[in-house]
């Protein structure tokens, strides 16, 4: 299973544009300014400062998370998919100054983490489970490799491989190397691309040591531990943050268990996500069996268990954490930007060792939901956490629900989420599809024009849409010369009664659906039309009962988009309002609401307010009002007037 | 307005009684074991060894919270009450000897707490934010008072005016004293107590410094912090945890503005509910009209917008705090058995500045179900914390329900709680009734003989009934003489339809009712019969749209009863189960039922989970089933097989 280079697909998207021109024109510059600590009012990040220091150009002390490093590979990452699709030569030098400085503060043995080279030179490799060093590496291998990809320039490339290679030394299952992993995965899915990158099987191998390795007994982080309690005492180890986190065993990190052994979604979400998805593409890469078959039950296991409607995961603060099967508060939730891009990552690896539609249903209902809601439709402003309920009065007021703001933030002192939805962003075009053999997929109706290499036939396919608001796709192919191949069309699982034209002819889709595509076997000429319509009303979905806060309750879906309701539109007490089973949902484009969405309208019911003045508790028989209630798509939310927001909606 | 002495008050009710007795046979006996340590599997107490420690009749150090002490005097206060209606000579003799204890604990000059006596002898009233001193000698005084009422003894008595007369010569308004108050109110009420008991003006007045000086600027904990600053430097202080809790401001112990000035309830909530029952009970006695006032908009602010309906107050763990109004999450709830206890008191303190059926209501609210819910019906177990909605999975995995236990437990190392409800239930008879004038008010059905003087009258009332499961009370006079007297009985709030009959003849209620209480005056003689019939049917009741949690639920209550929900009845998910508006609710009094109790049978609704295995959402339209549904009165729940719990049901 191949995806499509970045450089071959240029989308062309009445909705991801929008999304791609914003942190193209916004949020790349603005996080820019960001990572230099230039920006007015937000919490400094230090990050290009660690730089300078590390690589003796300024002096002074670290400053900042141990993983810190990543807000700069990460948005070089982002800067480069944008360049891949943008040629910019004033970004591309930027890009160059930070590689040379990058360069610069890299170790003569290849080491490179700005922390340690700073702060503790000396105890370089000592305490993985808590600092970072790995997955600094990672996001530099990934910032590298993306780069490189986009300019053909290897200098970044060069410094990833050297640290690479350094970082091989060090940790093997040989005698005499560490037999160690990350305390944060990242480094494992970053190895499977430098090796597809350069074709060096020691990447391969070292990232499945990474995953073969974690969690086999004795822990390696205990075994860690004790050497640092050698040296600090136990209880200065046991005082340590990470230590204390842990202290019920490694579930945080999903190193309890050997990783063919984990069937249940545990710990720290992002560290969850990051490595599933290097457990799916190394299952893909190498064929193994036994880690498809643990990414299957692991994938059935959030699905189908402890993922919110958004596609967002992770349902408690504490540990920012999975917590239980069907726990999903949804005013408490955690459910991390990161977490939700992790998601869209791993569902991307899954899709190569089982070809299904589910993977990429998945997919894309967080790209058009638990993701993008993170960023301000002005790119200038970010949500960490992305709840499915908000109470301002409470998230000002109840301790538990600290973590919650009402408001996206303008950049935060731990800045994972924001430079990783530009990465996400500016890569969208490498979801659109993959191909094995003759057979191309399409998995997102988003509008582009592509070039596809089907093993030296070379197709270019054209999509146009007005997706998510309308379900009709048109694509067009064309061809040097006819060529016999398959295309096959994700039919999403919200859809019913889809239908397929092929050059204005009905084809039926059903009889050609394999595991959810709509496979098209043809001779494909120059000029030939594939038109999908799915049908895209607005829905009622519920959840299972056995999610106790959703009791009771719909959620509104139209397409792929999940809808909420916001105060500014329905006043307060959202929780107030019923929807009748029977209320008639109506749809209506509104070009000038939050960039142009297709916006909800229906009449539901409200208590009658004027009867409960001074009354706490009363015998029950209140009147109703009817009540016009307009829903909006969720990922547009508190982008107006601060307010309530609810997505799931009480049915009456 | 007056009390009559528990030793005029013979309670012998089939509901009371059976507590009456536990506290007297298990929890009484138990509690003296658990403040010597000698209670297997549960948290020792230390508390005797403190005082033991403190008399110089043992070595070591203090163990405990720095509040300890009161678990023996909230003991002793109720032993005293089971001693005035159960004289014991063994236990009387048990006390005693505690009494010497303290006696030899206590100071030369008077001071006594065993915390600073044994740990920071130097530092006594450094630090009222936190340390509890005049707290401690708060429970100190209520107990003497209580033991002297039941015994007659002096001793305890006087060991307590000598702390009180020494704590005038160290507080108060005069030049050389300090301007300080408790950080944790109590005394304020003790000293009210003492001064109804001993006639002592000077305890009355102290009182009121406490209640006037707090808040005012400049405020007192800040001034005394500065102090300490002074001698360990203000990192330390700021360091100190009730000074992290306290930096937004003085809200958690109701010092950030003059007590007349406070509008809402703020803060923990044991502390508040103290300071208004003091407040209430000074404004009583002193004919405060400011203070009558302040109290009457905090009582509002509680009960119509900051209480659960089962009179439980305190939405947040966090500061086990108040939040805000329409705050009351059921699952996350504190709630904690002393703040319930503390409205009783309050509730009965406000009686004596405004005589209306509506502090009662909520007084037999909180004493039907938020206090006793603490206990087990063993008495062997006890609740800190009584949510209203319970799932153990989420408490075992939950962060943020680390403080809420599915199961009662034996004993805790902040053991408040099972000595407050002990001292509650003993004293219940004190609750029954009270009188001003020649007006006799009846607040509570409770099966008891009391002999009320009416100003030289005495009058003779016999309750029969079988209440709160039967809404049936009979009443029977005996007087010397024919007394002309009003006896006002409470129309409870939630009663439609009373009626009454005096020796078989129907009166209007209505015609008689003044401020929620129906008053009877007649020429009494010995035997005549008041019946008073409440109809009781099982009702639904809702809240205030405003509490987003309970949207679209109501609660099930039958006379003063709350009702809830137990997996061992209904089943897992209790979430799911849905009480269509129209649905029969019947009752049925079981006798095998824990110690015996009316249940509410009814048919719900369920949804068909066959339909749902593997799937996390899906189209609305899910067929359901009927299911039966058993309610138990809250109090009881958790007394049989742990599992879920929920008392807002949902109706369709």
């Amino acid at each position: 299973m191949k995806d499509i280079p970045l450089k071959d697909i240029h989308i062309s998207d009445g909705f991801w544009t929008t999304y791609i021109n914003l942190v193209k024109d916004v949020v790349i510059p603005y996080q820019w300014e960001a990572l230099n600590d230039r920006v007015d009012g937000a919490e400094p990040s230090h990050c290009i400062r660690n730089f300078r220091i590390a690589a003796g150009d300024e002096a002074g002390a670290f400053k900042g998370y141990a993983f810190q490093d990543t807000d700069l590979y990460k948005w070089i990452e982002a800067a480069s998919y944008r360049l891949a699709a943008f040629p910019d030569p004033e970004l591309e030098r930027t890009v160059d100054e930070a590689v040379d400085l990058i360069g610069k503060a890299q170790q003569p043995d290849g080491y490179l983490d700005t922390y340690y080279i700073v702060k503790e030179q000396q105890d370089r490799w000592t305490n993985e489970l808590a600092k970072h060093e790995l997955y600094c590496a990672g996001h530099l291998i990934e910032a590298a490799v993306a780069y490189y990809e986009a300019t053909g320039k290897e200098k970044l490339l060069d410094i990833a491989c050297r640290l690479a290679d350094y970082i091989d030394s060090v940790f093997g299952g040989e005698e005499g190397k560490l037999h160690g992993y990350p305390g944060h995965q990242e480094i494992e899915l970053a190895l499977l691309r430098l090796y597809r990158a350069k074709g060096n099987e020691s990447y391969l191998k070292l990232s499945k040591y990474f995953i073969d390795e974690r969690g086999q007994e004795p822990n390696y982080f205990n075994l860690e531990a004790q050497k640092r309690a050698e040296k600090l005492g136990w209880e200065t180890v046991l005082q340590e943050p990470y230590y204390k986190l842990v202290k019920n065993g490694y579930e945080y990190m999903q190193a309890h268990l050997p990783v063919r052994q984990q069937q249940k979604a545990v710990g720290h979400a992002v560290r969850a996500m990051y490595m599933y998805a290097a457990m799916a593409g190394l299952a893909a890469e190498t064929q193994d069996k036994t880690l498809s078959e643990a990414c299957k039950i692991l994938w059935e296991n959030v699905t189908e268990r402890r993922m919110y409607i958004t596609g967002a995961v992770g349902s408690s603060e504490f540990g920012e954490d999975f917590t239980f099967d069907y726990d999903l508060p949804n005013d408490t939730a955690y459910a991390e930007t990161c977490a939700a891009i992790g998601l869209v990552f791993w569902a991307r690896q899954m899709f190569g060792i089982d070809p299904d539609s589910k993977y990429a249903d998945i997919m894309e209902k967080v790209l058009y939901n638990g993701t993008i809601s993170g960023m301000s439709l002005d790119g200038k402003s970010f949500f960490y956490v992305n709840p499915l309920e908000v109470w301002p009065e409470a998230c000002r007021n109840r301790h538990d629900l600290m973590h919650v703001e009402p408001e996206r933030q303008k950049w935060f002192g731990c800045a994972c989420c924001p430079p990783n939805i530009a990465r996400l962003i500016t890569s969208i075009g490498k979801y659109v599809y993959s191909h094995s053999g003759d057979k191309l997929y399409v998995h997102l109706y988003i509008g582009s024009e592509a070039k596809i290499d089907l093993g030296g036939r070379v197709l270019r396919l054209k999509q146009v849409s007005n997706y998510p608001w309308d379900g009709n796709i048109k694509l067009t192919t064309a061809v040097d010369e006819p060529t016999d191949c398959t295309i096959a069309l994700r039919i999403p699982g919200w859809c019913s009664g889809a239908t397929i034209k092929v050059n204005g002819k009905l084809v039926d889709p059903d009889a050609a659906i394999v595991k959810g595509y709509a496979e098209i076997r043809r001779v494909w000429q120059s000029g030939d039309k594939i038109e999908l319509a799915m049908p895209m009303p607005a829905e009622r979905i519920q959840s299972n009962p056995k999610v106790r806060r959703n009791a009771g309750r719909i959620a509104l879906q139209r397409g792929p988009v999940v809808y909420c309701l916001e105060e500014i539109d329905n006043g307060p007490v959202l929780a107030d309002i019923r929807l009748p089973g029977n209320c008639r949902l109506e749809t209506e484009y509104d070009s000038s609401l939050c960039g142009g969405v297709t916006v909800i309208k229906t009449t539901g019911v409200r208590t009658d307010m004027s009867e409960w003045e001074g009354k706490l508790y009363s015998k029950a028989g209140y009147g109703t009002v009817p009540a016009a209630v307009k829903a909006v798509p969720y990922y547009v939310w508190a982008n107006r007037k601060p307010g309530e927001m609810l997505v799931w909606i009480r049915e009456c």
